[in-house]
């Protein structure tokens, strides 16, 4: 058996991997999108629509998220470590449940969207998820390991000012809310938030310690 | 050395994890069912013994995870992957946690238990702890599969009810309840028994993969 | 090639994970330290400073995490086992986090350290860290266990010390603050130093499941 039946028995299986995160890529990056046009929408019911719409991509990321995990139980032969693609799947899903989870909490505690700090923060969800999957998509082939790093780098950045974001949007809403059950309800939005810049940031450094063993 | 000499030497080993997850699973099932009990009693100091009788059975969770952890780091012969041991006795832990954790709150906060979000919340991990029960006890012969994943899926549905339940709860919450220091209180009790229902849904998942990989 | 030349290209890099995480012992054992200068000082502005500090050590330690995560990636020889080494530098890390997250609040919220519950929690984190390091420094040669378990067994007693504590705190704030904003507040201090001693007990379970193994 020569080298190219080898290929062909062996690479598709591994591909499947790869196949599996591009999708999740671009299913992610529209979800930042998407958050960013739902927390712009003043009409609660046309918002409504956009949630409703966060939460199908959302189930259509749990079943790729779910395929990685039922590939990772068959494959013997996988493109990086094992534990490295149940991070990096277990990160990504991760990323999305917030996204999702944060605008719902908006129609749900019927919160006003307009606040500076919510938009600021969904803006740097946005920029965190073109700059994910501007990374996964390069992790196939790894032939331009300084696109990575900078993605890296940058997703670094936005969660750095994601945490000034949150800092200032707190101690402004303490100073600011009288109401305590309302400053419990935009708290809750803002940690949902923040916590999806730091999803980000996980999926960065998986990415990152996979890139140093591979690459 | 003929095979059944083999068996009598390693079979022993391997037994040791199904004993202690079966005993873990026994134990949280009656845990879930105290929980119901918990919350149905409406006399503080009667429902403080079945907090009391709740830690016991949470301590007595400790030990085995222990002794699923001590065995894992002894056995090199391990029924499963070594990972999965790992994830499933944290999970059952998790769901031991937060079982007593939330029925401790009750009294702690001095809140009335009477509240239909908990008694429903309650209800469901009572359920879940069931199928976990119903799914555990299968898994040393993995002879009757449906059997298995039946319980996977119903917990699944737990889990959904569940945060229907959970959503309606928080939300007549904070149009209900004026005593925004009430609001914080009942908002952490109506959390960790969502969280109780999500543990018992990562249990599900690592059931999965193992039946997935060795089924 | 005898064993001493083995020896000579295998030990420096098991050496380094040594190195590291006796270099993270001492810096988690200051900042246990720094902690309780910080809840001890009256004046916000001379608490700023330590605060500052206690960020500055904090990235210290983030950078010897990474190190260790690097390491792992490159090294195909370690001291003990690899998923060991990730939870352990990842459990120090959330120690570390915690620390300076606690802190920090303390000025962003304006809040008044000189709470006796604050003071007792920073307390025990500061004896928590001091053990750690205990523990941690004896792991290179493993010849004083007694020294190691007796420093897991006080880890875990400050842990639950710390439950106490955290209890009574939270019992006595809705008891006596009527202002629920800062009841927020406070309650959310509370929990990050509580966290803190979970985030100490996580790392002396994986010390112990390491001794387990290798001792």
């Amino acid at each position: 058996m020569g080298l190219n039946s080898f290929a062909k028995i062996f690479m598709p299986k591994d591909k499947v991997f790869y196949n599996l995160f591009e999708e999740v890529a671009h299913n992610v990056q529209k979800m930042g999108e998407k958050l960013v046009v739902t927390v712009g929408e003043p009409d609660f019911e046309v918002r409504q629509g956009h949630i409703r719409d966060l939460e199908d991509m959302e189930h259509v990321n749990d079943e790729f998220t779910h395929r990685i995990f039922t590939e990772l139980g068959r494959n013997f032969i996988t493109p990086f470590d094992r534990e490295d693609i149940h991070y990096l799947a277990t990160a990504l899903d991760d990323v999305a449940d917030n996204i999702y989870s944060s605008a719902k909490k908006i129609n749900f505690y019927r919160v006003d969207p307009g606040d500076p700090g919510i938009k600021k923060l969904a803006g740097l969800i946005d920029q965190g998820c073109q700059e994910i999957k501007n990374a996964l998509l390069e992790l196939r082939n790894m032939k331009n390991l300084r696109k990575i790093t900078d993605a890296l780098v940058r997703i670094n950045s936005l969660e750095n000012q994601a945490d000034d974001v949150y800092d200032t949007s707190i101690q402004r809403l303490f100073a600011t809310e009288n109401d305590a059950k309302e400053v419990i309800k935009k708290r809750d939005i803002f940690q949902v938030l923040e916590i999806a810049t730091d999803k980000c940031e996980d999926v960065a450094n998986v990415i990152e310690s996979i890139i140093v063993k591979y690459a």
